[in-house]
């Protein structure tokens, strides 16, 4: 091993940047330099002794490894220009999880995809489908999925600060009328979320279907390599702070019996049971919360005969921070002396 | 019409039963005589200008109608003894919704099937099963349902006032903290249920379903009558106060578009249609608390060539006393001369 490694982390003053940064400190990532990268509004803070500095090509000089937790539109910009510098861009943005060019990656899953990035960028998954995907995968794995039904239940943390601020602002505001709101008080969400559910999460696309439910299609079927896979989905709000839950649905070519099922996933990466209702162990928001792995539970053949079972993650953790971190390990443990062959900059699309 | 129908209301001090009165009265139902009746601990109470008396079988002499909104084992004794006093049973309990002697009814479904109810008791669904089965079954008329896929998002009013109370008393105390909870305040739910989601609702059945997933399959089945149905059902509870949501995954024989569905929708008794994402019209929790009807929206075809919609209704109203009342209503249409031939008592089984 080289004596550690160049890390830039864009966006680092936010929810997930922040969780980036103690993430890299608690599993010791061998960082040489650490580099904190922000929007112009945030130069100069400091956050735990390093002085954020602005985005720009020069940032990225000599850089191994640049983690993106930034819009869209900052990610589709900057990410590309990190890699020309010679970082590899880990991107936690929704811009190129679809790219053909991108390894889009849960390295319990499928570590073996980081190899081949001829942009010079991998992606990680939105956080709704790392909650599922990380049971799913070893269930198909063992059994063949053919189709999959979903029903999310997603923290406001899913929506970054704003939509934290606006469930306390409005459970603060309940509390002191002692009744619910007729009103938001935030613009996170266009309802109140605060003793409710919003059945619409993220923009809406054609087919009625919102932009977190594309997605979890999308990026299932590139994640599992597993292009015909059918997935029915819907994403719901609902007012936790963090982690987001799935009650999940789904028929295999070969169908297993709830014991089997559990077996497989006891032995899982990533995946711990928790499955005893007869005691009162189910996964909840709060099992997850703050912490690593997926949380499986209720696991049971259901009324239909499909597989059924309650899965819940932290979603700024293994829906996010935690994975990049996740895939940096994974990308320097293959590819020790990466500095300076990281990317082919420019290589031909 | 004669002059109005002795109705007695049990378990008139709970949170079903308040409503109960609120409803009969708002709905103009024709009450001559009105009778609030509850177990010795609220005997003497005083609401609304009526006395609480004791359960007795002398208290259902001559009385018409009797509405029970009292926990199984109550609905299990008093149910039948109301009856063989004369009286039409409307009972929201567990107990009888699958004898095959007593009418389980939704009347904009199956009012009709109140006419046969040889024990003098009618059965009244529970209320998840109430907030789907309201649109699903005009949808089963027109395009002949197949199988079905539900995950429940579940107020704390579906376990009575002390689910309420405990959602409150958490509610305040995060708020003062600044954090979620690590234990409970109260004994509705066995984990903290403010800033939380728990995948398990009722008691533990065969199978590892809950008791609440069991009874949203066999009251679909025997409402609709149609008894080789499937259901896929995962049951959550929420942190809102009322209203019980849906998202619906279902399978036809022949399979309608969005639009038919939605026309279906929009034409259907005791449905609203809120469908417009892109304007932010979704049905939430907040917005049937207190409303009638079940609401339903976000209607498409999913990604697995299903039809899709999140349905919400008010648990405490269609899901419970609305419907009891509206059963009274059908039954007096049917029958305005109810007074004395209401049941045949201890006619054979």
């Amino acid at each position: 091993m080289n004596n550690g490694y160049v890390v830039a982390v864009v966006g680092a003053t936010g929810a997930v940047g922040r969780e980036v940064l103690s993430i890299l400190e608690s599993r010791k990532f061998p960082v040489r330099e650490l580099r904190l990268l922000a929007s112009a509004r945030s130069v100069g803070r400091r956050i735990d002794g390093y002085t954020v500095a602005a985005v720009t090509d020069a940032a990225f000089d000599g850089c191994d490894i640049a983690i993106f937790d930034v819009p869209d539109a900052v990610s589709k910009e900057w990410a590309p220009r990190a890699a020309a510098r010679g970082a590899v861009a880990i991107d936690n943005a929704g811009t190129f999880r679809q790219d053909p060019d991108v390894p889009l990656v849960i390295p319990e899953i499928n570590a073996a995809a980081i190899a081949h990035r001829p942009r010079g960028i991998i992606a990680n998954p939105n956080c709704t489908t790392a909650t599922f995907i990380v049971p799913i995968a070893p269930l198909h794995r063992a059994f063949e999925l053919k189709r999959l039904f979903g029903a999310s239940y997603q923290s406001v943390s899913g929506a970054g600060q704003p939509g934290i601020d606006q469930l306390w602002a409005e459970v603060r505001a309940v509390v002191e009328r002692g009744e619910p709101l007729h009103q938001p008080l935030g613009t996170a969400f266009p309802h109140p979320i605060a003793l409710n559910v919003i059945p619409s999460v993220g923009s809406l696309r054609e087919g009625g279907h919102t932009s977190e439910e594309v997605k979890a299609l999308a990026e299932t079927r590139k994640i599992l390599g597993h292009p015909t896979l059918v997935v029915g989905m819907t994403c719901v709000r609902v007012p936790t702070l963090v982690s987001h839950g799935v009650a999940v649905h789904a028929e295999f070519e070969r169908m297993p019996t709830a014991d089997e099922a559990r077996e497989v996933l006891r032995g899982a990466p990533g995946v711990v049971v928790v499955d005893d209702p007869q005691a009162n162990r189910v996964p909840t928001a709060l099992t997850a919360a703050g912490r690593d792995p997926s949380y499986v539970g209720r696991i049971r053949i259901d009324g239909a005969g499909h597989l059924a079972f309650f899965a819940v993650s932290d979603n700024l953790r293994k829906g996010a921070a935690l994975n990049t971190v996740q895939i940096a390990e994974a990308l320097i443990e293959a590819e020790p002396g990466l500095r300076n062959r990281g990317t082919i900059a420019g290589a031909p699309r």
